[in-house]
């Protein structure tokens, strides 16, 4: 073979292994194609910085400033081995929903590199000294201050070095910096993720605005997923609890990379009341419906970003399930589906594999008759009475199945509950990034 | 670059591709050194044909004969999707156990490549009709013949090639063809299983002897997990079953390769009855002591032949949790770990990320003390006490894992419930053979 040739085979050798293994800081394939930006939210001030806590030229915390009056609500991980800033958050939330806000501002602390998951008394030590920190330079109490922590863990949060950075970061407290907030709470995120909308309640215009971070779902290292919304309506406590809670559901908790929860998943939603309507008290108050469309499309919006950005992610799956008995047993079996190595697997290798769809439903352990399910890929009708449907061609499945953005749509055909996930596929890149990532 | 140097890095790219890929039809590298023979056990004869039902040039096809007056248990995959022979097994199993014996022979008839799963109404007949071409032949009732199928899901069975070779397989049935019938069940495995242990009831000698396959836990298409021991005992109906479904969960059900269940998993035991000892009719009978040994003996070791045979599988990983609040809930803690894609791909990177362990534990949702939980990789102390242990040093993790064979132990230090569970780890491999499986 001449030196030509074997050049030739040389290129084509390197690029098989790089599309095997990814290039590193490559961006997500399935990024936006722009990132979004959102709009300011009156009462909220953001600030970033370098703090070192373990990464090196780059932001790695980030502060909120929250005007006094202020209503908080929050979601968090239920691990039973969840990180010490976890554990503080929901003493203060908890201490807020029982007391309401006192005429103090509120802050949230947010630092990338480190976890402070599974480090003993240590942990508590750290978000003590923080949370003081910020609280004294804010005019504050400590619990009224809420931390999260991502990045590696079982190694001791060096606190100081985020001590050391307090005064600047309050000191560049603004109302525009979304954007390096958003990146300055990365870990092996590719891209940041942004999300803003605007409502009306009473006539009075509102906006909602946030950012949020994870790309496994989730790696206990690194990928945590954390999300911070914020909006100027003027909403009770327990409203805003409920109102999360809800939304929750079908955006933060109805997506899946590989089924992993993460010890440190926090979600906070403040609504600083600065928007001059009456108070709402009541989540399911009329004068509301536009705000929660608007609050809906922002927590689904950064929840699929989060996919987008899913560890070696190459498709965008949404898992439809109806015809379920509950809307419970629903997002069981879309789970079921959605966290199957083996259908994951095949959305990677562009398999219109359905026989892996029978198999992840069978073991949902949810109510099912074979015979009554029926299985499309997008508009492609592809089993239905308990077998492959009579009109179903392999080529229209593996057509289908080219495409970036996939639907798999399952009807259980035994009741009215339906749910919605998404998830991403499971390719040689996920390995890559999960068996070499500490090294 | 000269051509020299050139071929020299096309070499190295090359067999970088192929480690991460494998080579199509390798032996597991974690396959046994020597593969395991069966002893003949009496009342058992065996018989495997090339039946043409998918592969080309090997064995397909295996028919059992069992002697009048034989015992038969069974355990079967839970999945609400389950194949037609599944579900004509159950009700065959459910009639042996109300009426006993009826003085004619049983059948057990199994073929490779197409699992008659999700396959309608046609998957009913093609039962019917293998289940009376082998009745006629061995002079028995059709609800005699238990058959079991893997392979792809969805096609119909091509049922007249099984009915077509049923004579000469008839013809062929002889007393030592073990390794014949585990090798025409194989589908994606990559080495036969078998195994074989002998002991004495009341003084006489006894033999179990059995084989299996199954390499993915499981694919739908191919490699769905089947099971077959057979012993010579006289041991009633009833007390057969309970010793198999006792001895499945610490063997079948204690191993994981991805987590999925298939829609065909049946393991089937069967006792002759040739051995003259007195019949047993309680499968606590203290008689039976050595004969439980073995019987757990063979049945561990066909399910860790499973997990040496994971697909992709390059490390055999025993998880061991004790400390749990119960059996029950050390099993769902050790199944967590097990199936955790994050655990699994550190394994495959040699990474001691113990952090990943304490996220999988905290994932579980069963009682946990964080502050009581202690963590061990083989006999290295990793954790304890909510921290890394203070003489834990990650020099000693790394060369841990290492190994082959590794071991995980979990205290969760809060009872006395204690699991283990057999997995493998999680590699390029895995996501080749099923992200290109079925093209």
């Amino acid at each position: 073979m001449d030196a030509e040739t074997l050049r030739a085979e040389n290129e084509a050798l390197k690029a098989e292994l790089a599309a095997m293994k990814g290039v590193k800081g490559q961006v997500s394939p399935l990024a936006p194609k722009v990132i979004a930006e959102a709009q300011p939210v009156a009462g909220v001030t953001l600030a970033s910085i370098a703090a070192g806590v373990r990464y090196k030229g780059r932001d790695d915390v980030m502060l909120a400033r929250l005007e006094p009056g202020t209503a908080m609500a929050g979601v968090f991980t239920r691990s039973s081995t969840r990180s010490a800033p976890v554990l503080a958050c929901e003493a203060s939330l908890a201490r807020h929903a029982k007391n309401g806000p006192d005429g103090k501002p509120i802050g949230i602390i947010v630092n990338s590199g480190n976890s402070n998951a599974f480090t003993g008394a240590a942990g508590e030590e750290s978000v003590r000294a923080v949370t003081r920190g910020v609280a004294s330079l804010l005019g504050t109490e400590p619990e009224s201050v809420y931390m999260a922590s991502t990045g590696v863990i079982g190694e001791r949060l060096p606190h100081d070095r985020i001590e050391a950075a307090l005064e600047a970061l309050v000191a560049g407290l603004a109302p525009d910096c979304w954007l390096a907030s958003a990146k300055a709470i990365m870990t092996t995120d590719t891209f940041p993720k942004l999300s803003s909308a605007s409502a009306r309640i009473d006539g009075v215009p509102v906006t909602i605005s946030g950012f949020t971070k994870g790309s496994g779902m989730i790696a206990p290292d690194m990928a945590t997923m954390l999300g911070f919304v914020f909006t100027d309506a003027k909403i009770e406590q327990a409203a805003l609890q409920e109102l999360l809670s809800r939304e929750t559901e079908g955006s933060f908790n109805a997506i899946t990379v590989d089924g992993d929860t993460s010890t440190s998943d926090s979600v906070l939603f403040a609504a600083t009341g600065m928007a001059e309507h009456a108070l709402i008290s009541d989540s399911g108050d009329a004068r509301l419906r536009g705000f929660r469309l608007a609050f809906r499309a922002v927590m689904r919006d950064l929840a699929q970003q989060i996919i987008r950005d899913g560890e070696g992610a190459t498709k965008f799956i949404e898992v439809q399930v109806n015809g379920a008995e509950s809307d419970e047993s629903a997002k069981v079996v879309a789970l079921s589906i959605a966290n199957s190595p083996l259908v994951k697997t095949a959305f990677a290798g562009e398999d219109p594999n359905w026989g892996r769809i029978v198999m992840a439903v069978g073991k949902s352990g949810q109510p099912a008759d074979r015979d009554a399910l029926t299985i499309y890929f997008g508009d492609v009708l592809v089993a239905e009475k308990g077998w492959v449907a009579a009109r179903y061609r392999e080529e229209d499945g593996a057509a289908y199945m080219k495409g970036e953005e996939l639907t798999v749509t399952v009807d259980m055909g035994i009741g009215t509950g339906s749910a919605r996930v998404w998830t991403c596929d499971l390719t040689h890149r996920y390995i890559a990034i999960n068996a070499d990532y500490r090294s």
